[in-house]
């Protein structure tokens, strides 16, 4: 499937979205303007926003709440991305500090909180005082979930349980929150919303270990950066924590996680072993099974063309490779 | 006049913000939790909670919505001060990066975000968009204004039109949001609204007058931190401004700005001839007609208590020590 006609009925819409985009972007100062232009370029999937637009489809379709909606949700998901770069700079970068890095972090945090700013906003702007507790308690997740995974980092005894806890809070939340808020903004009825939320849920915690997945075995030219880079971070995700589960997994991780020098090398070794044993596929069959949980909580939807994208959506989100 | 005694009539009720603060302090994360009793504990004027509540005072004093309010605002500037620690680093630790600092950053980073959430989540309960809304604008300039500071660092030819709007920006639009959304929020009639956003504007621009000011002429152990820092960080507030504009004053920063070592003693001879010119009075008369304009924007407010409790704040504003 094409990333372009992925969102079915609401693709054109996300043209509106990109458009509010364009209208922050138009900023006074040069340097501001040019990493706004960036950080927002297009190319993203943009999958944020089109779980809103297509979580209004289930109600009153009202471009005026549901553009101001889906764009916030990705200017709140961008603003942690862009933090995200700071936060991550200090478990990479460690004795390695320039004052280039410095003077990125300070662009990073100005940056992440304008975006916040304008993110906030706009979701006051859609006039529903339900729809901006959702999505301060969303931040909160987000933020939590950093948090989790800062303090959790190196430490090897970190058990699946608290992993699929930390990206329900990293990832899944917003996801739930672009469905539901969709559904809410549109007015939708209260158990096509929870429905909704539940689908948002599973399908971003099926997202986020497709994510994790293609860390390990994604193309790197398509997906633009180096393989391994979680594992380079000292964070566990999913296909690591199961290499951890035998003996030769554990130990390449544990020899990595140690070392203070030739970590590329080791880096390489702890890969190679990954790939080679059933960490990968295990994975891949836990993305699957909250897939199906996604499909499952909107089952008793009504049988519309926006139903029907979201489980296309579902089935690409298993099979995406980037 | 004692600050304990400050806030007149909702004195008493600062208690309570201080309440929320420490439900927000009671996190599952350690270090996480110790971070935030840092930043968060007590000691602070609180003036921002204490101009929220004084601002209900004109409407229906309702705790459920003003508590809320208050502690809002006091977590949304506490997050751009934090945030603010890393956005200052880049500029004084130029090429003195080191790992500690990085991870500071990354803290850093979390902590704001994690009371920005905090700060959306209270200002929600609320139940009123239109606050929200505000609060949103308001986080909207408050970062404006920091990357207007951040741009601007080092470069000697910006002038006084430009430093008022930016503390326009970086600290009078929250102390402006503080008095009409507490007026708001009780649903106190608009012109009084109108009133005390006015008087917080005017108020936040005093207020940072006398904060730059004592940058320069505070007793350190009062202030708690060297003078001259803003200064040092190559930010040219009201008093460098008007030394600027006297052949000596305008020699010392120049040579203070543009040199690589010896920064303290620079520093020093800068500090002396600032003292030693009119650029101190020259300043404190500034914010004191931006006080007298506060007075004036809430003249013909009923003759209450909590009125004058704000003329009185105005006149603290002007003579406080730290």
């Amino acid at each position: 499937m094409k990333v372009q006609t992925l969102y079915g009925p609401v693709q054109e819409d996300i043209v509106l979205v990109e458009a509010q985009f364009d209208l922050i972007k138009q900023v006074e100062l040069v340097p501001l303007a040019q990493m706004l232009d960036h950080v927002l370029g297009a190319g993203g999937k943009r999958i944020r926003p089109g779980l809103a637009l297509l979580g209004g489809t289930f109600g009153d379709y009202d471009l005026d709440k549901l553009v101001p909606l889906a764009a916030s949700i990705e200017l709140l998901h961008t603003a942690t991305l862009v933090h995200d770069d700071v936060i991550d700079a200090a478990a990479t970068r460690r004795g390695r500090a320039t004052a280039n890095h410095l003077y990125d972090n300070a662009v990073s945090v100005m940056i992440g909180d304008f975006l916040f700013a304008h993110a906030a906003d706009l979701v006051a702007r859609i006039g529903n005082v339900r729809v901006v507790r959702l999505f301060a308690r969303t931040l909160m997740k987000i933020v939590t979930g950093e948090l989790d995974q800062d303090v959790g980092a190196f430490d090897a005894s970190k058990q699946i349980g608290d992993y699929l806890k930390r990206i329900g809070g990293k990832t899944a939340s917003l996801f739930a929150t672009a469905c539901e808020g969709g559904a809410i903004a549109a007015g939708a009825p209260e158990p096509y919303a929870e429905a909704l939320r539940d689908y948002g849920h599973n399908l971003g915690v099926a997202f986020q270990i497709v994510d994790d997945i293609l860390d390990f075995v994604g193309d790197e030219a398509v997906m633009g950066k180096p393989a391994g880079s979680d594992l380079m971070q000292g964070t566990l995700t999913l296909p690591a924590l199961f290499a951890m589960e035998e003996a030769a997994g554990k130990a390449a991780i544990t020899r990595l996680f140690g070392a203070r020098r030739n970590k590329a090398a080791l880096l390489e070794e702890a890969l190679a072993i990954i790939r080679s044993g059933d960490a990968v596929p295990r994975s891949q069959t836990v993305a699957e099974e909250y897939a199906r949980r996604a499909t499952l909580a909107i089952e008793s939807l009504p049988d519309t063309e926006g139903h029907r994208t979201l489980d296309e959506l579902t089935r690409y989100v298993l099979m995406r490779e980037s």
